[in-house]
């Protein structure tokens, strides 16, 4: 019963059906009239989404691809680069500077732990010859669960020149990111997480101030150069390269979907979500890696419980109660599993995630009392929460 | 009505219902094991159609990506590469060594001709101290409808150690392409074209040889980088980063139908479009830019007809008679417009297509008797051929 399956990774999330059906419309030719309209519809209802005046480009790859945009169009090789990393995606932030040649710096902290903003500062602070071009952070890193403070991180760097870049691949539509109020230079997302359509799609902003950087860099860049996209979708609300046609239009759907739901709907919908979960844990005597301060609305990460493998919990939720969770990544790969909650979730999925973890654990040796974990949540539910 | 265009462009092409019903599945996980499932199987099925016993790698992105992975992963800084350049994706091959800081030497050939092998063979042969790294040829050019002899610019390569790379974005499965017994060592494509399938997905072909120089070059590159394409495709049965999961449902499904039709009748069928339409375009008295023996079985380039502008025959096409044809690329923008007939096309869109484009022509003030081009299709079918 494939279809009957739960997906709760963190991304790609369940996808409205209202939004398979626009992605199953017959082709339509990418260089008509019909589908500049789209475009330019699209890439205006996104830059709203993005709350943001600068510009938003749309790019046919997974958000790593927006994420190698974010480096290969920045940064030459030999530039000092400030990475923020803890966890998975900010690991993959240094590989993919080093890459390219760029002479990285790492603030490292605890994963499970959100970016220390004073060590940003003190950092900044001490460049005074202002070496560093560039300081990279993650939103939301979707291997920990943990949502970092972008706010905080901005004002960490305060007038220094470097480029402020950001991985909002999860992060973005699940909790605020303010980027022309905080001043984020360059962010990149991906389709499959907030917005609900299935992977292909990644989208990135690019500030003015990022844009001039843009044009001087050096580094070989062709599918990603940011800036024939930008010269496409000036020119003629286009791509310059055949886009994934039939992911736009479904893109359009979702956007009209996120429109009419509100962004502040959203992000008190996937907070919620965060709360159902980690009553629900908490109750099940099970520990989530995050502290409270910095859990994420996207995607809660918990430890291994006792000696169980991990591996075993997300391999019966999925075989036995067809619900589908995501082991750890990187260096946590075995340490923690994760219930991902963002984009199409309701929380009905939620309920029926806690009663099917409830019965793995018993079935896996773990003294539980069925049914707690989703009695915590049905009490916050009636209780309005 | 939208929904009741006839897309007769070179990619992309109509895509079956069939295949629409398969994109339109509920989201799967990329990381559970049905989705490596439908990887294993659908790589299988893609090296059948490849017909190679090489890697086949599937990149989400347009066949741009896969280009530009068949250039950074094969080519480094200073290396001397010769392009075949007959048109305007032969002139990517030439921006994208160029942007890679390729010694990029042309052989240019006339829009609307072949490459020329005895051109290829004469500087090979004086390359006597093997400066050459790589060679680059387009198989179907889509901007002019000549499809290059690969076979005869292989053999004019000989035994020269020299890399052999095809882009056959829109020659794959139209038109043969030996891959093993031609010996050639990378192959590019996309899903938009023959694979009916949406735009969004991208497959490549590298030989062991190729692999041993992936390996040596160092190219920055991350998001197209074989190696880790080839890995977690060995490891895992997929891939890097999060695949465009829905496309490549439905390109499992679209394997399927061309397994069930088989090669040999696909590229009998792109043959039969190919005489149908330039029977009828000749009949009516117009031109077409590739000569018999080169011309494609993908897309037809037809020369303007005396002074009306090609953006008026498009424009017309499509509005009055809902069938979108491209206009030309690059240089030839302005001389010639183009039919697509590759993919999902019946003999019934080649009528309607040359009904449209006489009544087109003759709205546009062109001395045409209406229905001299359909009956010329007409004689052919009732004919058999």
């Amino acid at each position: 019963m494939r279809e009957k399956q739960y997906l709760m990774i963190p991304g790609p999330t369940p996808v409205p059906p209202r939004i398979l059906r626009a992605l199953s419309i017959p082709a339509i030719g990418h260089r008509s009239p019909q589908f500049a309209e789209i475009m330019k519809d699209v890439t205006a209802r996104l830059k709203n989404i993005f709350e943001t005046e600068n510009d938003v480009l749309i790019l046919t790859s997974s958000g790593t691809g927006a994420m190698e945009a974010a480096v290969c169009n920045f940064v030459n090789a030999g530039d000092k680069v400030l990475v923020m990393e803890n966890g998975n995606f900010g690991e993959r932030w240094v590989k993919l500077n080093k890459r390219y040649g760029a002479d990285v710096e790492i603030i490292a902290g605890p994963w499970g732990e959100p970016h220390n903003p004073q060590a940003l500062k003190a950092r900044i602070d001490a460049d005074k010859e202002h070496q560093i071009k560039a300081v990279f952070v993650t939103h939301n890193e979707t291997s920990t669960g943990v949502v970092n403070d972008i706010k905080a991180l901005r004002e960490a760097v305060g007038d220094h020149p470097a480029l402020f870049i950001v991985d909002s691949v999860s992060g973005m539509a699940v909790s605020p990111l303010k980027i022309d109020e905080w001043k984020l230079d360059v962010v990149a997302t991906g389709s499959q997480k907030a917005f609900m359509i299935p992977p292909g799609l990644a989208f990135i902003s690019v500030s003015p101030r990022a844009w001039a950087i843009c044009e001087k860099v050096t580094t070989p860049r062709f599918y990603f150069d940011l800036r024939a996209a930008k010269k496409a979708y000036t020119e003629k609300f286009n791509t310059p390269y055949t886009p994934a046609t039939n992911l736009i239009v479904a893109l359009q759907e979702s956007l009209k979907m996120m429109e009419e739901e509100g962004l502040p709907s959203i992000w008190a919908r996937h907070e919620k979500y965060k709360t159902l979960v980690r009553a629900a844990i908490k109750e099940l005597g099970l520990e989530p890696l995050a502290g409270d301060e910095a859990a994420s609305g996207a995607v809660t990460a918990i430890k291994k419980p006792g000696n169980i493998d991990v591996k075993k919990i997300s391999k019966l939720m999925r075989e036995k109660h067809n619900i589908i969770i995501a082991a750890g990544q990187g260096k946590l790969e075995t340490e923690i599993f994760r219930i991902g909650h963002l984009g199409y979730v309701h929380v009905n999925d939620i309920i029926v995630t806690i009663a099917a973890l409830e019965m793995t654990l018993k079935e896996l040796g773990m003294d539980i009392v069925l049914g707690r974990g989703v009695a915590a949540v049905l009490n916050l539910l009636v209780k309005g929460e």
